[in-house]
């Protein structure tokens, strides 16, 4: 049976764009399990009210909900001990979660300052008005001013992506020899700028963009064959 | 046998302070290596030339040098399997390796923008001058002006660490249960600010600030027992 993944999509239901429903496909992409996505709109809070989040993802196995990114990979990862591993063993877990409290607290909204407004445009209609009044609020600002001078301010993120470099001149990928959930991680976050917005966060010879152009090949291409805005 | 490790030392040779040696001192305290510091000043190269490296930390077992912080964990990691883990797993230090360049590339940076003029003033007056030098090369500006205004930067400072407080909102130490090597990374930046400086880098309320009284506290309080400024 196949999991169910509730997965936040744009005016175009195969536009997914989420870094932390990514996130999740990804996790249970590396698991092996075969998964249903299901379309899912900021305004459709009732329909995964069962599973007591009001956010995506939130996955659906064999009955029982799990909602959070974090806590999908962990249950994935304890349910399904006999696939790959996410973490390769306990320390990659406790430590993946430095890399994910980055990414969530410095990474993903850096790049929310470039692409705020793109993303905005590729909302359902439904979707535009919360999305608006809810962004506008967190940054105090005009969604149009967020990502303001932002050919300006792409450097200062670029630079801001320097422990990324660091790890990728020692290992070719977040979790040593092969992907992690580390991986699945950090990636989500460009995925997202990929799919929801054109402006272009990586110069083409950043070695981070090599290793992007190896995780959208990973599972068959399942990241470069997701629909672009 | 002692392990010896060549420790970057102040004026007073009592007073050591560099975080990358704190990383070994502490890594080789897990492992509950008995192990012999000799001080060591930036002007003594020659002193450590035999393992290729003119940085401390060196550590030298039994006839054997190991150079760089990094290189010393994963080298005790391999050869003392069978003590207390400093990765808990390959995955644990694969994912080490981003907190470790995290450390180097922004908070050790940020550290060093708030106190490097109080470095300098407890170093051995022959090692002030090369301080001087190569860090006002390093950073475009004098030492005094590095670390101006620096009440005013602090808050910026304070809110950067914003991962290491949703870590510890979410397990008791950065290894998850107990302390592993990613704890001794991140701790070693604060130990550097307390041997080496007056100036509060944490608020008394930061929960960051719980988790260093606990890590001052282990192995019978070596780093709590340190010379300070």
């Amino acid at each position: 049976m196949s999991i169910l993944l509730y997965d936040l999509a744009g005016a175009d239901p195969a536009l997914r764009f989420s870094p932390y429903c990514w996130r999740a496909r990804l996790a249970l992409a590396h698991k092996g399990l075969p998964t249903q996505t299901l379309p899912w709109r900021f305004t459709e809070g009732e329909r995964i009210a069962f599973s007591g989040s009001e956010k995506v993802p939130v996955i659906v196995d064999d009955g029982r909900a799990v909602a959070d990114s974090w806590a999908i990979a962990v249950y994935l990862e304890h349910t399904r001990a006999d696939r790959p591993s996410l973490f390769s063993g306990a320390g990659g877990m406790a430590h993946a979660r430095f890399i994910n409290a980055w990414a969530d607290s410095v990474m993903n909204p850096a790049i929310a300052r470039l692409i705020l407004h793109d993303i905005w445009t590729v909302l359902d209609p439904g979707d535009q008005e919360y999305f608006r009044a809810s962004r506008e609020a967190r940054f105090g600002m005009r969604l149009e001013q967020v990502q303001q001078d932002r050919e300006a301010r792409r450097e200062d993120f670029r630079r801001s992506l320097s422990p990324l470099r660091a790890v990728l001149a020692a290992q070719p990928w977040f979790g040593g020899d092969a992907p992690s959930y580390a991986d699945y991680i950090l990636f989500s976050g460009f995925q997202w700028a990929r799919c929801a917005s054109r402006f272009a966060l990586l110069a083409e010879d950043d070695p981070i963009a090599e290793w992007r152009g190896r995780m959208l090949g990973l599972f068959d291409g399942l990241a470069a064959a997701a629909a672009v805005a």
